[in-house]
């Protein structure tokens, strides 16, 4: 099975690095570019075939090493 | 209208960073995990309705900014 896990700054943590693409997108002529933000994404190849196994493992990955969440939120992706 | 763009190495490229995610998620006893990955992802805001447009401003920010294409792949997804 194949899952895909986003984590990204919370809103209203700064995000230094999303304003710096954004400038430089404006920069370099895409005005329509209004906020951006960066965050990681982090694709896992998970054997077994459980589906609410490995959604619940996954949740565990994230809450024990893949975010901080402190500052950082996640999203799972799980695609068969 | 909001846009997502993932960038991640390319197959075949080696991904250190992947490595030692799957090694810390291997020792923490998460023993299905197979092969990991690791990208970045790029929340963009965008200006205008236009979904043609838009996804062409996009493949021209990937290709100019945002991926190093000799080594990257980029996904774009766009949410309405």
């Amino acid at each position: 099975m194949k899952a895909r896990v986003f984590v990204t700054l919370k809103t209203g943590v700064l995000d230094p690095q999303g304003k710096a693409i954004g400038h430089a997108l404006n920069g370099l002529g895409f005005d329509a570019v209004g906020e951006v933000r960066q965050g990681k994404v982090i694709d896992i190849e998970l054997a077994g075939s459980d589906e609410a196994k490995a959604r619940g493992d996954l949740k565990a990955m994230c809450e024990k090493l893949l975010a901080n969440t402190v500052i950082e939120k996640y999203e799972i992706e799980l695609k068969g």
